[in-house]
């Protein structure tokens, strides 16, 4: 029987309405390239937002459009997001920190028909020149005054484009599962893929997210996304902030700077901001050597990449509480966050901390199981270890212009529909997850899994080793066993026995490594992280000195 | 262009698996008939609500069946909920306290195929008897104990029924379009109408109605909804309060009585109530009588209708916020709820209650005008007041058995696609709304209209006054002019010229009625609101004392 409800598709446009209508007066702060500190309302972001509208359709963009945007945080960004998904067209956010090559790639891929492009990125796109024939038009996100010469053809200027037009717009309705943005995710192997959010998983991602135990994101905040908006969405800040009439805060390109941070966490009364850890420790290096503070600053959210237990103690010290989370380009990204359960306000404060130092708690509209080699579901006991899966309305069902069979090559949800993270995690029985290691890096030894990021931190916490990588080599008896490969801190030597008696005193005996190499360097990815794969190719005819 | 997103339905029964896997021992408290408080868990609960899926399937319940109910709020009500919506039954909720022929119609409207039924109810059931004939059976909500003897034929006992099946269901999936639940709405005229919901409103309105600027629920409230489950689902509680792993109190029949009220709220440490006006009365009143405390009950939602100044005061004293928000039955119910915005931090105590007074803001989900006769939308100034509309996923599009045909007669909804709530109000500029009349009692005199209720708070003012309905009556210049009709306290006597001057005080001249009749009774519908139709009625050939 169909019920008789309202056929009221979920549109990101209806965040904009809703905004203007109940908070035309709250303010967006952002820094630009070309303005230290640019300030306006939600009245104004709303009616520049319909201008930009009218721009797209004036230079020829039509529904279903990918609309390409290389830019950093700042309000003209924001336009963007809310007019091209607003308009029907897909906002396709590009990571200008990105190889070149990467960049052609996805702009081609995409098939952006135009590109929005903060001043800073130009040079680079220059650059690309003879690959961007296909896209129909540069527009600089900047004003007259601040035009740069360019050798590209077909640009124009933000600012004057907007100004000739009318902010009068009706933001059209349609099917909410249409594409609304667009983010290419990049891994050690292969090309960067992408991934297609919709209306729908957007606006369910916004309110699932906006929960009260998840960001609690309310008109009385006032919100800083450092995580960049070419990054899964800024984690989706640009949406359920505005929705709840939050005040905005956007850091433009300087947000790897401790003293901007702290600038406008102060200045602007930030309670509440989100970033990967390395942000983080530039802002607590900077408030310590400064002696500055972030009085109003609540509460951070840091994911990305697992926040170390020192930047959770840091903070507590600046009464700031770090929630971690976990998510994936493909999860929109809100898969777990950290949050206390009814019952747990008693904790000691290491207690806390430990808890803080897993991923978090699996949010409202995301399922997620942990499961074996034989895909059976394996207990929330905080110790067994395995593939991490999740499905929801805001999890990828596959990526753009590749198999959306499930169970098939290049599609990454599993016949039963489940999405496989590639991560190796434990699930406490509060439902607390913790990532142990990633599915290809995780070493499988003798029936056992062995996680090579437990493996790692304990050498990490040896005074001797600088960096250490751990990887599964070939092993007659064992079929693999780990390796340490381990860089020595400056003027220091070490034996691999000395290193393994150290870890002995951590590490259960079946994590232990059997042996350890040291070397001068190690390969990374262009993201910064260790390339493991890299790795295992050039430790290809290892061999252990000895068979156990 | 299609996102690439999962495809997943969003499932009420997705509810009971997220908070049995993630909050297995959080507590549900109940008052029953057979038993003064029960107490189980989420895990108890979802057990049970499996079990009763497999039972109603015994009893050859299908797929879009209506299995109606006719109970108080307590933990078997809950597991039907899940139990009959999760299996892709509608859950049709009826409220025992209408008039019986009422009843007997609404049962056949709806076509139930059973009926679950409180033993407090089995007289009523018994008396419908030679109305039931379609209805294949009838499960009394209690244990072998407390079964009442009964004429009826086809009666199964509940405990019994579940006891004997396997706690193994699984949830299907299917269309989240899907009728859920429904509820029937009584007005003044004509036969109750029903209002079918689906797991998608139900979903969304939970989602939304969960935000921290809505009821803020979280896993560290203790909810009590003292809204009836039969009345517009509890306002949405035992589907955003199970969402969040709240701890969930249940009063049972006993919601109108102060002092099991405020047992519960002081035992069990509620934090979080809602209900109508008159409920917080009889709270109050024992408060004030027994000289104790809610202390931990922080806010109160109150609806159903205008919630008076006093309440909001007296309950200031002891320590809880009143939160006034809006809805009805074809709203799922929330509409508008009291929210400050941010910038508002500093308002005085009478400011705030001011505030308090009008019906909220409009949340997110729900867009809402007020219009004129012509249907033009009018400004949100805080004095204009029109015919409110609102819009929105969790919206009724019609009746059931009546048209869908937005325009046409029967349905609810107009020819622009908004649902005509039959409310007159006024919007501020901050967005509060304040409901001034109903659309068919509003005095529309010479092109304005006069509020029916604003003179009537203003009469109830007067010490003579004990009760007062004003209606609009033919006036040769004005078409209407403002009569009213008043009850005199016991033992006083007042000459209609002695009223209106003093409603001059308050009243703008315009608004003043043109004369005062005094009666002995006043009309009053089922539920107890004033019956303005019959009203009207009595006095259609009244004519004006003299014409101005």
């Amino acid at each position: 029987m169909q019920a008789l409800m309202m056929n009221s598709q979920l549109m990101i446009s209806s965040i904009l309405v809703h905004a203007e209508r109940n908070f035309p007066e709250t303010e967006i702060v952002s820094v630009t390239a070309d303005e230290p500190l640019h300030r306006y309302t939600y009245q104004d972001f709303a009616a520049r937002s319909r201008k930009l509208a009218n721009a797209l359709e004036k230079l020829g963009a039509k529904f279903g459009d990918r609309i390409g945007t290389l830019a950093w945080n700042d309000y003209r960004h924001l336009e963007l997001y809310y007019a091209v998904s607003g308009s029907g067209m897909v906002c396709h956010t590009i990571n200008p920190k990105l190889f070149p090559d990467q960049i052609a790639y996805i702009i081609k891929h995409a098939q952006d028909k135009l590109l929005f492009v903060d001043v800073l990125v130009m040079p680079l796109l220059e650059a690309l020149k003879p690959h961007l024939s296909e896209v129909s038009g540069f527009i600089v996100m900047t004003d007259k005054a601040h035009m740069p010469q360019t050798s590209l053809e077909n640009v124009w200027c933000y600012e004057e484009l907007i100004a000739e037009q009318s902010d009068v717009f009706t933001w059209p309705h349609f099917d909410e599962n249409t594409a609304s943005s667009m983010c290419y995710t990049s891994g050690t192997t292969g090309n960067p893929k992408g991934v297609v959010y919709s209306h729908r998983s957007t606006l369910l991602h916004a309110l699932g997210g906006s929960l009260p135990d998840v960001t609690n994101a309310s008109t009385h905040e006032t919100i800083m996304p450092v995580v960049p908006m070419f990054h899964v969405n800024a984690w989706g800040i640009p949406y359920a902030g505005i929705m709840a009439g939050s005040k905005l805060v956007l850091p433009g390109p300087k947000m790897a700077d401790g003293e901007t941070l702290q600038f406008l966490i102060a200045n602007e009364g930030i309670t509440y901001s989100s970033g990967v850890p390395t942000i983080w420790l530039a802002l607590l290096d900077y408030l310590d050597k400064s002696k500055t503070k972030v009085h109003k600053l609540s509460r951070v959210t840091v994911g990305g990449a697992a926040c170390p237990r020192s930047i959770i103690e840091r903070f507590k010290a600046y009464g700031t509480t770090v929630v971690q989370g976990w998510g994936m380009t493909e999860t929109s990204p809100l898969g777990t966050v950290f949050c206390l359960k009814r019952g747990m306000e008693d904790l000691s404060d290491s207690e806390l901390v430990d808890l803080q130092c897993k991923q978090g708690r699996g949010v409202f509209g995301i399922e997620m199981r942990i499961v074996d080699e034989n895909n059976q579901e394996l207990p929330w006991d905080g110790v067994a270890f395995g593939a991490l899966k999740v499905r929801g309305p805001w999890v990828a069902s596959g990526y753009y212009g590749m198999s959306q069979e499930p169970g098939t090559e290049g599609c990454p949800v599993d016949e039963h529909g489940w999405f496989e993270t590639g991560d190796v995690a434990t699930i406490d029985p509060n439902g607390f997850m913790q990532i142990t290691d990633r599915t290809k890096d995780v070493i499988k030894s003798g029936g056992e899994w062995v996680s090579s990021i437990e493996i790692e931190n304990a050498a990490l916490s040896h005074p001797k080793i600088a960096e250490a990588a751990a990887i599964g080599r070939y092993h007659p008896k064992w079929t693999e066993r780990p390796l340490l490969v381990a860089i020595l801190a400056e003027g220091v030597e070490a034996t691999a026995s000395e290193i393994i008696a150290f870890l002995s005193q951590t590490l259960h005996k079946w994590s232990l490594p059997d042996d350890v190499v040291f070397v001068k360097e190690l390969p990374h990815t262009a993201t910064g992280k260790l390339n493991k794969l890299a790795l295992r190719k050039t430790f290809e005819d290892y061999q252990f000195p000895e068979s156990h």
